[in-house]
């Protein structure tokens, strides 16, 4: 399997496709915008004028795309991906999106004899470009195993977690425990500011027990610099909890802690810091706590 | 400095007085009840049958207590480490007890020409005999240095976090990361289950994004087997939160989160599951969620 | 105007019904089931066998239906009210749905020449079968005076709150404060029973002061009583604060408690007691506080 | 009975002391600034120049003071209540203070021969001035009907709810009603006003239903002109909180809206809003939602 479709090719899905080309794949991609394409053809992929045009001939679809409308309307409409794409292709949506959706889209697919799975991915534009992407899959065994030569080449750490929609399951689960943890080291680091503690010794001793975390490795030291350049934007972290919070109800699972940081993740939104960084939640406890400029 | 006085020892203190032994330290050690004296004289310590016996030659003593009042009574008490330790000596308290409460003791220790250091340690009874605990020390940094040699004995991760108390408050940090870091991994758990999803898998791929943490290494899987068996106890976990949430009020610092995950601690404990691990907050999940046997 | 239209004759829409064919309208009414039919003609109305026949002569429609697909089914269906209630007729949506589903339906009234007003009631059965339910309208002024001869013979207190929409967000409010007071009158209650206070003698003097409230006056000695039968359903509660939290995300509003009840609320649905009148919060507050005999 | 001598002649205990001179009381007050004592001398009552004075020949001695440290000074200090007033006294503390104080006062006053009541009050200034206080009494029987007398001078909702220190665990669950529906109300605002729902039509319809409360009718229009003129201060209620939270934790009952309003009038306290009454908190639902003027 060598011919791959690329439909999105923003800050993540631009890098990824260029690693394919990098690692021998012949990739045609189509993006809304046409700069993405430009890129795309200047790292030696092709460029295509259409979703039709880009998967007509693809052994392999990817689509990378914001939200849950995005994909259904790529995917499923009327001059989609299932519209054109070759009987036994195989579909790999790497959008974070709703988990229903993801199971819509795989029936939708199926239909038209087209596995597809959602593999949506963490780690951010560094990981994009390294090709060391964390990959949570979803979707048939085989399926799995025929796009895992292209997993290989975007991804480090690549798991096949379930059925149709397990993925965007899993991501949901990911995106709730990142928010979590970035709000409990955000009131953290209030609080040990607050009683005039040294923090950058704190986090060097938290980071080495029980406490140790990604967040407090990777983001406290810019939160406490007040750094709030994105990395991941509030205004996705905010819609991703959208998701979670339905997904939740949906199963009937309550979840009271994510619930909580899906309002302060929403306040952060509503206060028009959408476009900062999710590390941001700091600069939230610390106006609740009168503290800081604001 | 060779002679330490060690008062407590219990599942934390017996195996660091133990250490402290081996590595040529002359130890000296008190317990309330007699046992924990017996092992540490079967190790090579010497018992003593009084806090005062304990600690009147001593050049540091060392208190590994369960609570602020247990510490108030063995330290200011009339017949206590300050009637009897000599002036000069140091006093290192690991316990894990309120800021304040470690503050008084300082002050009350320099009245009587003695340097206090506090100490509390992370890494449970396993770091406390492989002697790689994390110790955040609060007090002066003199005092600091001359302990250091007690401290490379028992831990691996060696922070002088800042003055008097400073220890306490970074170990409430570190509680409040800890509880906080369990519930948002337990509520994930209960959600993948409910969506049917693999949940070794998904701790798997977890681990290695941005959500990656040390519960998801250590006690996710325990928490997918329903193992509760301590480990760090509920009802230890819950003190630790009343520690936190009072001193974030004292020092005017909103900790939403941190207010949420202590209702659900106060629930276990209410619930009668004070003596099971913490990773235990994932039955709460279950029962919130109508899943599971209760 | 006298030809009314009425869709949905259940436990709320049923009496309703009977209150305007009582007061002289004459009421033709559809229900999905046959018996809320036959217990309109008993009380004096005429029954339909479709939405069309119950909606073709009438100067108004009335519809109080379980939730916002059952309004869309009914209403912009294809054998709906709108497809056969003739222009200028004026249609009176009593369900509590969705704010934007009601400006949907609204517009998609307008189209046909119809006049559409929301107007949610609150009140229970006891309300609709006394004829004392609060109103809360949104849309033209015009349309409520005219309906306002059929809204006195429903309610008590009327008000016509904004345009298309309005009465479901302040429908929506309602509900929030509905939920979030029952639980504080909870949380008060298993309280007072912790500390072995009569309960009874409590409420009487909470009710007395600024801590009254409908929930102390109505619902608290039967919650005291642990007397759950309904009155107003968990389910719809549940459902209805998944309104309010869509509601409140679409425009950008943080309700950290409304977001807290609502997972209280989805814990009482998720353990089964969708079935039980609201009140029922206080069974959780229980079982969180390991007392009562689950 | 007819000698009072009465401690703490502020906001609230002036009024309550001039008001059982009017009725015919001999009182004999005591202030720890003169001015409280100059005013109660207008009104017809005698001036104290020490708690001894005051309570020395005293039939019965109420306090009215800020906090459980005021009280534990005024009544169990050295040359306080206790230590002044004869045997077979009547103490009746209306502070609002920790259950567990009160009930040390009652055991320190019985071992005197002076029985004790806790009779903290609801109804602010106003009611102390026009004598229709709330007053929940907790102590014996017994005194309770020796104190009518006086309370039906202060007060119009007056009930003995249980035994030594009911009465400040009822005052607790009312300060956790009242400050989670000011909440609830605060959240209900911002959402109505964010959807553009004419905020005074809603309040009316709301108060009307099973959504009606004390807050509605009596600070929802002050909340809604932004007028947070005390009324009760954020900084006591700050202070009440921290009783109810302290008082649950001790019983074992989990009070999760509780602690999150807890929070939040921890946040309006730490922004420097104490001073403002305690509607405030729809100050901080604007300023979450990015709406208003900070």
């Amino acid at each position: 399997m060598t011919k791959v479709g690329f439909i999105g090719l923003g800050i993540m899905g631009g890098p990824m496709a260029a690693n394919l080309v990098k690692a021998g794949f012949e990739v045609t991609g189509y993006n809304r915008s046409r700069a993405g394409v430009d890129r795309l053809v200047a790292a030696g992929g092709r460029g295509a004028n259409s979703v039709g045009q880009a998967v007509r001939d693809a052994d392999a679809v990817i689509t990378m795309l914001p939200d849950s409308p995005d994909v259904r309307a790529v995917v499923l409409g009327e001059d989609g991906v299932l519209a054109h794409a070759r009987e036994g292709a195989l579909l790999i949506d790497c959008s974070t999106i709703r988990p229903d959706v993801s199971r819509e889209v795989g029936q939708a697919a199926a239909a038209k004899g087209i596995q597809a799975l959602d593999a949506p991915v963490s780690g951010g534009e560094q990981g994009a470009i390294e090709g060391n992407l964390s990959i949570m899959v979803g979707g048939a065994a085989e399926a799995f195993e025929t796009a895992r030569e292209m997993f290989d080449v975007v991804g480090a750490t690549i798991v096949h977690v379930g059925g149709p929609g397990a993925g965007q399951t899993v991501k949901a689960a990911n995106q709730l425990i990142v928010a979590g943890t970035i709000e409990l080291v955000a009131e953290s680091l209030v609080f040990l500011e607050a009683h005039g503690v040294d923090t950058g010794a704190a986090i060097e001793v938290l980071a080495g027990g029980l406490a140790g975390n990604r967040i407090l490795d990777r983001k406290a030291p810019a939160m406490v610099r007040r750094e709030f350049t994105p990395g991941f934007r509030v205004e996705l972290h905010h819609k991703d909890l959208g998701i979670v919070l339905q997904a939740a109800r949906e199963a009937g699972v309550v979840i009271p802690l994510g619930a909580a940081v899906a309002q302060l993740m929403a306040a952060l939104e509503a206060q028009g810091h959408g476009a900062l960084d999710h590390g941001a939640l700091l600069k939230l406890v610390e106006q609740l706590s009168g503290r800081g400029q604001e």
